[in-house]
């Protein structure tokens, strides 16, 4: 395709874009096919022959808008503010134009050296130590595996330039709670530690934080067991109930064994813009590591996560490769990108966040979030107020967690309700929430924060779950 | 930012790029920008209010274009062909404005169908195995890695759900050749195999092809000393000079010991897609695993990087999690692409690669990557019949190893002289090829591909390839 065609096509695309985005609120919430209807509706072979534009344009409005859940609606309470402003988006169709490659500095110095500025950018926006430095990741989860990397590596003296971890003789151990994300087990097996190592460590029975006194026990008995503890993921906003593990109390706990401290804060960095939500993040200056990710509630297109880290030397160190193919005259004075993580090549994802902060400008990025924050207490309020219904959690950020629970309900009969009127909301169309195990029983979560919710949006929800609940109570 | 804003700034960036595109044969190949420069025009802090689009599309001429290596460059013949086609720019397009959520096939139906789609009409045309199934990665650098992961897995039944590595008792063993790809010796280093189990098998010292006979020697005395072989790495069409390490005489082998075989194509699997091409992986039907990169030579704007797996029960079994948040009632009827890599979330990737196949068709496609492997016979026939030039390796792809040797230099003489006229054609901005170190001395790489590059190209550079070391000559 040349570039008279591009033009062509990509106004027909900017338009068609356009209209979608502005009727969004028209189409139901979450997605209505089935497993294999949007495959069954696809060739099975590609096409020896072009297509022309508008039967491609034809089958995005077709095949695909029914096949996505709308996560960019303004009833969208689903699993996390997945907000994808059209600034950013922007920022990404210049990527795409520039085809830039980036492998290393010398392959595109633009492309390492806007990140290098926008990344400060967010850290002098976000308070966190002036010295960390800081490189885009793909998501939380490769941000979390790259940081237990990291720590396996200190904890080891860098075994992987020599016999691996498969060398090392007494097992390291790792600290979370059960209300980390997935993605830390995952890393924490990827890694090579192994599941038996991970240590889930007690929280406290109303805020779901992490107890300070049960991470010292468990230290102190891996240690007297000839463990050597290696890391701590501390969680600040977890995925359930955005619970904020004591950051300032683990710390130095941490610092007593020579642990790396990596901080998830995924869904919840974005409130960091807040001066006012600075508490969140207290002791970080005694922290390895924090990841949080702008692809969120912040609304950055993904894919775009965030790890800073206070010791970038150990990180390159770790990660680095010095292949001929890639030397060149300038290595010494520039940033290498490739030695920051895993994948070598890099995509010029820093215009996506250079084009949002720029276009949309940091005070409505921080008003908006700040509405976030209001609807969530406005609705907790709401729930709190209400016979029968309850809110679970603390309401710490965006997220407000809640049951309906009629009297006379058994545990397995409230489960069974619970289901049934999420369901029910979910299947209308008119809004999305996400069922979630909270102590064994299901609960609800409505996370707030997708760009377009208003204050209305939210009113809405609390009409439609009173009247779901009346449904299902009826049926 | 609002549909209509986006409107509008939308269509001048569609104008924008397809101007830049259209005048990239005027550009300098390589940017010409110092370490710091671009950093050093950006401002210090994000800007609190909102700035117009005029102003960061100036910035994108200003600062960003003259900041990159022009890739998308006819002239350009360094690292590898990274295309990205403006078909698939469109497609990555068509991925922001709808901006999906790809957590969970329920997320996203239509991202997770339509990637299994492109992914087996890719399969089909480059004639994997039937049973095979693939995902999109980011790089081949993480395929690499999550193979090497599953290898592991594989060779300690499994040890990540348990001990960890750090619990196997014999030494698990990884074998390659010196001419890997650096990622290769990452993903051992990260996967927790230690750089000591890496076994850099010997070479043919033509082909640069491993040796059977040195791998089956390499096998049976780690086996002898109690190690235990976990993975073989067979490179097709390696970085430095298009290498193809013999896949049908290495199955035997590792199939004797139970290892996984892992096939890097990044570079050269776009060539599969001609069926006089397949002999490059003959007898990959006995292999675990093959990655290749659409984002190279195919054309696909990065990142686009294919996994096929043999048995993808494994590969989900060594990377599933399962957390309540995240089930739905058609969790055992869907495919769960969470489960096939390291990443949670991912982005509609596989629009790139359906737009590109439909808006561009096949036939076109392996036009181009023939008229590639043309010219690069050409420039071979060209440089062989040149007196005091000579081709380093067998042309195979798209690749030409070269360098001019002049009577009466000693090795740092002729490395002087090889940097000194590679550098000189790079800075001149008409053309960019790449120094590598070939056998311990620099030669120079000129790989062919780039989607705009014709015969009349290729014979250009021919001549700034004769000028320079004449100019080289006389300094």
């Amino acid at each position: 395709m040349g570039p008279e065609e591009f033009r062509a096509a990509g106004h027909e695309l900017i338009d068609w874009i356009a209209d979608y985005r502005a009727r969004i609120p028209e189409l139901p919430v979450q997605a209505r096919v089935g497993p294999g209807e949007v495959a069954g509706k696809l060739p099975g072979n590609a096409p020896e022959e072009a297509e022309p534009f508008s039967r491609l344009l034809a089958d995005l409005e077709a095949i695909v808008v029914p096949g996505v859940t709308q996560v960019q609606h303004p009833r969208y309470f689903g699993w996390f503010p997945a907000n994808a402003t059209l600034s950013s988006a922007l920022g990404e169709l210049a990527s795409a134009g520039l085809g830039a490659l980036g492998i290393t500095w010398q392959s595109a110095p633009a492309l390492t050296e806007v990140e290098e500025v926008v990344v400060e950018w967010l850290r002098e926006l976000t308070a966190l130590p002036e010295s960390w430095k800081g490189v885009i990741q793909d998501t939380a989860s490769t941000a979390c595996l790259v940081a237990l990397l990291a720590a396996r590596e200190r904890a080891t003296d860098y075994s992987e330039v020599r016999g691996g971890l498969q060398a090392v003789g007494a097992p390291l151990t790792v600290y979370t709670t059960e209300h980390a994300h997935s993605s830390v087990m995952k890393a924490v097996a990827l890694a090579g530690y192994g599941r038996d190592n991970l240590r889930l460590v007690a929280v406290d029975p109303v805020t779901y934080a992490m107890r300070p006194d049960a991470l010292a026990k468990a230290l102190d008995e891996d240690v007297e067991a000839g463990r050597r503890p290696a890391a701590v993921v501390v969680n600040v906003g977890t995925t359930g109930t955005t619970a904020v593990d004591p950051l300032a109390e683990i710390v130095p706990l941490a610092q007593r064994y020579g642990m790396w401290v990596h901080v998830d804060a995924a869904m919840a960095g974005s409130a960091l813009l807040l001066p006012e939500m600075r508490w969140l993040v207290d002791g970080v200056a005694g922290a390895d590591s924090l990841n949080w990710n702008p692809h969120k509630w912040l609304g950055t297109l993904g894919d775009c996560s965030l790890l800073y880290v206070a010791d970038p030397a150990h990180l390159i160190r770790v990660m680095s490769t010095n292949p001929s193919y890639l030397r060149s005259a300038v290595d010494g004075e520039v940033t290498q990108y490739k030695d920051w993580g895993i994948p070598l090549g890099r995509r010029f994802r820093a215009l996506k966040l250079w084009f949002q902060l720029r276009l949309d400008g940091v005070e409505a990025i921080r008003a908006r979030l700040r509405r976030d924050l209001d609807n969530a207490r406005w609705l907790a309020g709401q729930v709190e107020a209400a016979p029968g219904w309850r809110v679970l959690a603390p309401v710490v950020l965006q997220t407000v967690v809640l049951r309906h629970e009629p009297a006379g309900l058994d545990a397995d009969g409230l489960d069974a309700h619970t289901l049934a009127w999420a369901d029910r909301i979910n299947a209308s169309g008119a809004a999305l929430v996400t069922p979630s195990l909270l102590d064994g029983a299901w609960s609800v979560r409505v996370s707030i924060g997708a760009e377009n919710t208003e204050r209305a949006d939210v009113e809405q929800l609390w009409r439609l779950l009173q009247t779901a609940v009346e449904v299902a109570e009826a049926g």
